[in-house]
């Protein structure tokens, strides 16, 4: 159940919905990108190289992109979004050191994770720096707004972090808490990156409803989609292991949908493998297979599909401008991407 | 060379200038602590669970103390430095949090460490929530002064924490290294809590300086005690065990001096016991004796007590009152407690 980034990587570059967003957007990301490395500097040279070795290793940064296109989607052409956009990306990044110290990963974005070359003692400290960072980049813009909305996402995200601890090998989990999961720990922070465009661009509650809207759906149907890929994708084109949360015991949309439809054989299957992670050689095509049978598979891309319906919708009351039809492509390759 | 409010227990409760330094603020003290219950709450159970296992067990509540104080001495008698005060104690109660995970600490104010008791993972991330949650306070306050001077404080003690990491179980640590680390782990938001004060009461740039200073010279005077407490206190007295500084082998004032004056034979001892962490019964007593010997001890006592008078001087700027006469008893007792 793990956001990444990395995930969104194109088959084809030149055709791929976050580049054509990028190209929509001229320099913009070289200036939030300069703001990013500016911002991870400190005298402690353990911090940027840490900073350096997450954030250099790429990522495609929607967050960002989300921020910068929320606001030029409003007619703000200003510097204002560069500083807030690197502050969305400190926010996400610290989530993900602490993330990855939480899970005791081992790999992200194809490289070994910032715990594992550096230990986690720094890896929590850096992600405590990073988020302090964040709201200083905040407190320069100057805009009580926009802290009050990322502030509030910042301790959602970390409920939703706690609420996923605490279902985690409990297959006794409800779809409601499912979604109450992820809007937490991955769509509040989709919708914040979001909402403070019209923000910045003094766009009134209207504009900010919408892509707050936006951004929520969009922040589901991509991790509902990542969830369904985890047992579906190609691993060459996933560019990262699948069967993760299968191994973790991370009760997904699919598998929660089978759970829904299960006799006391698959019942006891799920128990035994997610429920007490007690898993042999063949587990894993057996979970392929029981949500194949159910149509757990589709029945979460249906899901992942409604949410894309209601991004496009709140979408559709901004202005119209190639930015938006770009936009709404990125909903799209959300839910309907292969890796 | 662990912070802890816990080491300011009284010997004579009635006697005691923390207490003393309550007792003028009336019941400004059961406001805050309200407002930190209040805004402990979560929906996630295991996020108020864990806060008020840490925050309920105590300590002295010393940063709340001291941003109540610093707005009253300034005649601000309003209820603004609640929410602020609360602010101040969710910092200081995340940092505990990560820092006992990042030192695996096994115990905090005579309990059971809560990365013990929850586990690390529920540690970091209930840190992560109640940094947010400070976060939240200062908004609802609205003063961007507050929040500048908080998020860089914040900012500056993961700096220090990192600083530390990296000066662990080095011998070639020089003094200067040290006060760096503990200005920016400790003295920064002693500092930032006694600077709030007077912009809460909007007493301006002098005020704002004095408290600053007052606040940053309480710090640095109280660390280093502490650390000099960890290899001349009383464990019964002190309420915790000593000599934790050296087993974990963090180079603190006194062996730095001890360092400064060693011969071949002790440097040999220092190298071998925090340098390597190749510890042997009875080294911890030899410690004590080459202090004793060089002095170290006293010399350790003398630096706290210079960053005392600075204290005093920055205090003495101040409009004369029982609240400051509190203040600079609290500066007297940070240096010249046994426990």
């Amino acid at each position: 159940m793990t956001a990444n980034t990395a995930s969104l990587k194109p088959a084809d570059k030149a055709a791929h919905p976050l580049d054509q967003l990028s190209a929509l957007l001229g320099d913009d990301m070289q200036h939030v990108n300069a703001m990013i490395i500016k911002n991870m500097h400190s005298d402690v040279q353990l911090i940027p190289q840490l900073a350096a070795y997450l954030i250099a290793a790429g990522g495609k940064r929607i967050r960002p992109l989300l921020t910068l296109a929320s606001t030029r989607l409003y007619g703000d052409m200003g510097p204002r979004p560069y500083g807030l956009s690197a502050s969305v990306e400190f926010i996400h990044t610290a989530t993900l050191l602490h993330d990855d110290v939480v899970d005791e990963s081992v790999e992200r974005r194809g490289k070994s994770s910032a715990n594992i070359v550096f230990g986690n003692q720094a890896s929590v400290l850096v992600g405590d720096f990073l988020f302090s960072r964040a709201f200083q980049l905040m407190v320069a813009d100057g805009s009580l707004d926009v802290l009050r909305i990322l502030s509030t996402a910042s301790a959602v995200i970390a409920e939703g972090e706690v609420l996923q601890l605490a279902a985690a090998n409990d297959t006794s989990t409800s779809l409601d808490q499912y979604k109450n999961i992820i809007a937490a720990k991955t769509a509040a922070l989709f919708s914040a990156a979001c909402e403070i465009g019209p923000i910045i661009a003094g766009s009134g509650a209207q504009a900010q409803q919408a892509m707050r809207d936006y951004g929520h759906n969009l922040g589901m149907a991509f991790q509902i989609a990542d969830d369904v890929l985890d047992y579906t994708a190609d691993e060459a084109k996933l560019g990262k292991t699948v069967g993760d949360d299968f191994r973790e015991g991370k009760l997904t949309a699919p598998v929660l949908m089978a759970l829904e439809k299960a006799n006391d054989e698959e019942r006891a299957f799920w128990t035994r493998t997610m429920g007490e992670l007690n898993q042999q050689d063949g587990d894993l095509a057996t979970a392929k297979a029981i949500l194949k049978r159910h149509g757990a598979i589709e029945a979460g891309l249906v899901m992942a599909r409604d949410y894309a319906a209601a991004g496009h919708a709140a979408l559709n009351t901004a202005p119209p401008s190639p930015l938006r039809d770009a936009l709404a492509a990125v909903l799209d390759f959300a839910v309907e991407r292969d890796h």
